[in-house]
């Protein structure tokens, strides 16, 4: 049988078969939207997650950790609204609850449930309200889009998705939800993800696959350069499709599978960056090696000079090259090509001659596409990022009063 | 007789005996600002300099660092409005020009002409106006004035400074002249800044009380993260007051003053950053040790969430302390104590209760002190910054266009 990939249209994080969402309004910072959620799967599932660096850990984080080392879990209680972060001792009772309550209403073990929390930094949670939440939220199959629209806070829309995969290891299905928007920053940000299979997996394989796949998705996006106590994502896998064990030996279209569900949310939490009007990819080639390539890319997609001049549609590529000169990347200015979309502006360190209104026009569209071509040796990476606009300001000048 | 540093009343750059300076419209980029000015010296100058870290280095830097090798020189010219950088060939050999314009005019060799260029990027000098505007320019002892308006880009005000120093070596004075604005970030930026003094200084112990100088003032200094390929700081010493020679061994005063005046300078470019409000003091003590405490500082004071906050007044501590998690400082929350102003609102980890209303109207103010105490060890340090408003956007976006 040949392998392929499908993405299921209105695919959730409760397309894989045996998983189960909902969500309520809890008033945990305002009546007016869903703040609270479950995710749960029918049966057991092996587990695996990938959480911040910041050495700042909320609550949540360091919970979750410490029951995902049994790499396994059924459920996740979500909540938006409060991060639970620098909260102290009471914080981590708070975090506690939270997995008791819902371990109380499904019949797990507290071990078997994660946390995950989003909001305000420094805060108590309300842990009476999202006590009575958790009693009140209803478990459907189609529980996933709620669960999506639970866990925003600046976000102006739920990203989710899901891609059913043949494969000769049997048929499959990968699901995924994430949330973003500020603080999103290479190696992790206020971002979660949530992605759930009914593929069986090994336990140990699910862990690296997941590192493999963040790397190269979640850990290139970049809105503000300011990462989070709170970056959480979190692979479950049942099993229900009874297909082969997918392992280190076997598991590369897995791999890819996972790879594109969390490149697909990855742009979307980019592209949904607080007042961002466009996303930015930042293809960088001839690199060094891989790590400097990274660096590079990273770094001129979170230029705020760059992010402010690709909003006002401007070429002004000097702040590109600028950006790409600080970033710690050996650079030979002679040899560098750079490129805005189709356009060539920069040939072995001289400025090649351009229309701007031309290029100007072109920048004004919903994506952007930079490419620096360093001639240097194979190293190669792709960033994305958004662009920088009073809007941002203003969504983060009154965030708590 | 005792020590003593006084301000000078409308001090300058050309406030030292025998530093002559001017400037004029070269139409660089408008006919309607003053963009090309000469500093000179009646008598040959011992000098010093500290030039950007960005591998990308505009020709003047390159040009200059050159020159510095002899370390010594008589003269500066500067441009705003066209930063001569990712010029190729060409650009150098329009720097070299400048040099050689003025090595002409004021009968010097090339070699003793410094140069610095600041404004955009990737755009060639209009060396022919600027050849003429050089010939324009008439020298005056007042002139320090005329100069440190014709640096400005987006300053909003010149930014000089001179200081006089009794000492037991002779007395002598210190002048200073510098602009900032945007592309301000630790380890320099489109900063330049030129210091004159009428001491004698030893040439090596003049690089290095620079270096010193810089490190505490000008490297603490952010406004965006963006650095710039054309950072100049640049000292000349002509020994026209006659004191002893100031060397290592006796250079303490020499040194403390040098710093006074870096300092005052950085802190108007950190306060006149684009679009920028308020100055924002980032202290860090009980760190691991100096290069950490640094590190904390400069990443707290440069991040555009805790910059957002603090524009709109919101005590949303959080940030400050999620920035920090993330600086690479080693940092143990539940010995962390953090001050806005003179309120604690973390103190050992857990959030201390405080009236937001009367935090935000403290935060209200023109200067915002942000203290840390990461009760680790005994490293130290300050940085600034500044808020981010929806007025840098409006600023950056539309820059060349």
């Amino acid at each position: 049988m040949e392998s392929s990939f499908k993405v299921i249209a209105s695919g959730s994080v409760t397309s894989p078969q045996g998983f189960l969402a909902g969500a309520v309004k809890a008033n945990i910072k305002s009546r007016e939207k869903l703040d609270l959620a479950i995710l749960c799967s029918e049966k057991p599932c092996v587990a695996a997650g990938v959480f911040t660096t910041n050495a700042i850990k909320a609550a949540p984080v360091t919970l979750s950790q410490k029951h995902l080392k049994a790499r396994k879990a059924q459920a996740v209680v979500i909540n938006s609204g409060c991060a639970n972060a620098c909260t102290g001792d009471s914080g981590m009772a708070d975090a506690v609850e939270m997995t008791r309550s819902v371990a109380e209403k499904l019949g797990l073990s507290t071990e078997d449930v994660l946390v995950a929390s989003t909001g305000v930094i420094g805060v108590p949670l309300p842990v009476e309200r999202i006590r009575a939440g958790i009693s009140q939220i209803a478990l459907t199959r189609d529980g996933g889009h709620e669960l999506a629209r639970a866990m925003m806070t600046t976000d102006t829309f739920p990203k989710e998705t899901a891609i059913s995969v043949e494969s000769g290891l049997g048929s499959f299905t990968i699901g995924g939800v994430a949330k973003g928007a500020g603080m999103i920053h290479p190696n992790m940000a206020t971002m979660l993800c949530f992605l759930t299979t009914d593929a069986t997996v090994d336990a140990r394989f699910l862990q690296s696959a997941l590192q493999k796949a963040v790397d190269v998705s979640f850990n290139m996006i970049t809105v503000d350069g300011d990462t989070s106590p709170s970056d959480t994502v979190v692979i479950l896998a049942n099993g229900l499709a009874k297909t082969e064990t997918i392992n280190e030996g076997n598991g590369e279209l897995f791999q890819k599978a996972l790879d594109k569900v969390c490149l697909y949310l990855a742009k979307c939490v980019a592209r949904d960056g607080e007042g961002a009007t466009k996303l930015i990819e930042v293809n960088v080639d001839g690199a060094l090696d891989e790590a400097q390539a990274r660096l590079a890319a990273r770094i001129v997609a979170s230029s705020p000079l760059v992010k402010a001049a690709i909003h006002g549609n401007d070429p002004n590529w000097g702040r590109v090259v600028a950006a790409l000169g600080r970033s710690g990347a050996k650079v030979n200015e002679r040899k560098l090509d750079v490129y805005l979309n189709d356009f060539c502006v920069m040939k072995q360190g001289s400025p090649v001659p351009f229309d701007k209104q031309e290029v100007s026009t072109s920048l004004a569209g919903k994506e952007v596409l930079m490419k620096l071509c360093l001639n240097l040796g194979e190293g190669k990476a792709v960033a994305w990022g958004c662009d920088l606009s009073e809007e941002y300001v203003t969504i983060n000048s009154d965030y708590t009063s």
